[in-house]
């Protein structure tokens, strides 16, 4: 970058501090993988007997970087999530940046290399960009919009007007790291902890479920963590969603950190889980493809669709019964 | 919004004033356009016989209104545009909102409608969106990023590898309105002006010439405006680009600010324009295809493809002759 060590607004402008910026940073990291940076639009290979599908997300989280993350990972993986727990293979990725001037370049050379590695690992290709940046005091260092775009094969069954009564509600890992490791980064309250993230694309966990019947529902518990999923499940069916608290994976740490601030860890983000709901006889054969993985290694059922309710209702340790209410205010904000 | 004037960092935390946003704003204004938001991705229809393409693009503009147009409508436009000169037919839109704590509930609903409007008026169908909420002095009011994915028909042939010495350049409007429109909305200069931008889809001026083998490329003059369209053609060709000065378009209310503030039209964002290198016989046709639309009124022949040497020559009015270098300052930041 011609010696810059910060970005400045002149890397946002159309012209040449821009065009260096990404050619040197930001295409290079991305390899033959990257777009081609003269095109207005990137023309897309979709194959026949599939369905395109479409999802974006925009990603504010703070700190830039975490243990096991960092906004990069978060914006390729929060994004390929949300196709894949519909059932579609991840192909195309897109990327706005969006840069406070003043950003230390070494920190945006780390994440777009961290972009892109997950990029690969995914694998999607990235085949549009845009960068623009805003002066000081107006953005956050950086926030990025990924889109992205999958194919979900032909016969792929998953929505929530599938699930019914008895069914399974199971969960690939523990919940709340993503969400307790962000916060640890911040040093706010004095806290150490060495909670990594959960970022990760889970493809692995849902591409083998995506064409089983018996799977009903997927979705991954990103803001407003399992508790918010649980309550979108209740909400568009009319039933009881009831979770049993021993059975929910908390990771030590995280419900120590929880305790210590009162946060409920059933509320928190997780980035690379996958909440599904599946026909009971099936539950056991998820549960064992899921921890076949390494990121479903902790995997479990953690509850079951009930009746008529509509409501979110916790059995706990003691054998009480609390309900879990809509998330109001937010107990961790810019976690994704 | 249960009487909320001003946006919370709770209308960010995927709880329930966040689904109250989107349900009672967003998708209110889109209507059937809209996405649906029980989805974590979208499936598309997209015929054969096309290949799909997407392009995407960050919105930044500061003030969020101004004459002629808004961040929304220009986040469609923008998009969309892109989609336009690689002739291709829009098809469908994605937006990610960043939205700053304390940004005005009416505001907001005024923007929202604008978007949604500029996608009928294309029309785009909106297919998923993503709302974020960043505190207090960390945004600017609104951010947004589309993406957009349309169909360019088998057959159409674009592309800078086109171009040939000989070739004609046309620009379909005044240049430059889009920038001082926007400039002067702000009032840092104490001026007043009643330029308004020409933000708008160019796709009745894009359709018509996609599958025309005299038309070789097309590009809107966006950030860095007609002089960056140039430099790329000139860097990517190796042609010089020759532009003649009393031919290129511009009100007289522009070119007065720009002569009382030392900026350059030629390098200021237009954002319903195109410009476009043609076969010369074939550009009489194209000019009166545009002249037909009303945002082609003022379409025009502004200069020729040259021989080698790569760079931007401008003939001025009086016979001289002066070089458009590449853009390194920024005249006009936060305009798109």
């Amino acid at each position: 970058m011609t010696g810059e060590t910060h970005i400045t607004l002149a890397h946002g402008n159309g012209g040449r501090f821009m065009r260096e910026l990404i050619e040197e940073v930001v295409a290079r990291a991305l390899g033959e993988a990257g777009p081609d940076t003269d095109l207005d639009a990137a023309p897309l290979e979709l194959a026949s007997g599939a369905t395109p599908m479409v999802t974006t997300d925009g990603f504010t989280v703070l700190p830039l970087e975490f243990p096991g993350g960092d906004i990069g990972s978060l914006a390729v993986n929060g994004t390929v999530n949300d196709l894949a727990v519909s059932g579609a293979v991840p192909k195309y990725l897109t990327c706005g940046f969006i840069l406070e001037e003043g950003l230390d370049m070494a920190a945006l050379e780390r994440i777009v290399a961290s972009f892109a590695a997950a990029a690969r690992a995914v694998p999607v290709e990235v085949v549009a960009g845009d960068t623009k940046v805003v002066p000081r005091g107006q953005g956050s260092g950086l926030y990025i919009t990924t889109t992205g775009i999958g194919l979900r094969p032909d016969g792929v069954r998953l929505g929530m007007a599938l699930i019914r009564p008895g069914d399974a509600v199971l969960v690939s890992g523990t919940v709340g790291d993503h969400g307790v490791s962000v916060m640890l980064a911040r040093e706010e309250f004095d806290l150490k902890g060495n909670v990594r993230s959960d970022c990760a694309a889970v493809t692995p966990l849902t591409l083998p479920l995506a064409t089983n019947p018996a799977v009903r529902f997927m979705r991954d518990p990103t803001r407003g963590g399992l508790a918010t999923v649980a309550h979108e499940i209740a909400r568009a069916t009319g039933y009881e969603v009831c979770l049993s608290e021993p059975a929910i994976p908390v990771l030590e740490s995280v419900r120590g950190v929880c305790d210590m601030l009162g946060y409920d860890p059933y509320y928190l983000a997780c980035e690379g889980r996958v909440v599904a709901v599946v026909a009971p006889e099936a539950a056991e054969e998820v549960l064992s493809i899921w921890r076949a993985d390494e990121n479903g290694a902790g995997a479990g059922r953690i509850g079951t669709i009930g009746e008529d309710g509509g409501r979110v209702r916790l059995e706990t340790e003691l054998g009480g019964t609390r309900y879990l209410e809509e998330l109001e205010d937010d107990p961790l904000p810019r976690i994704c």
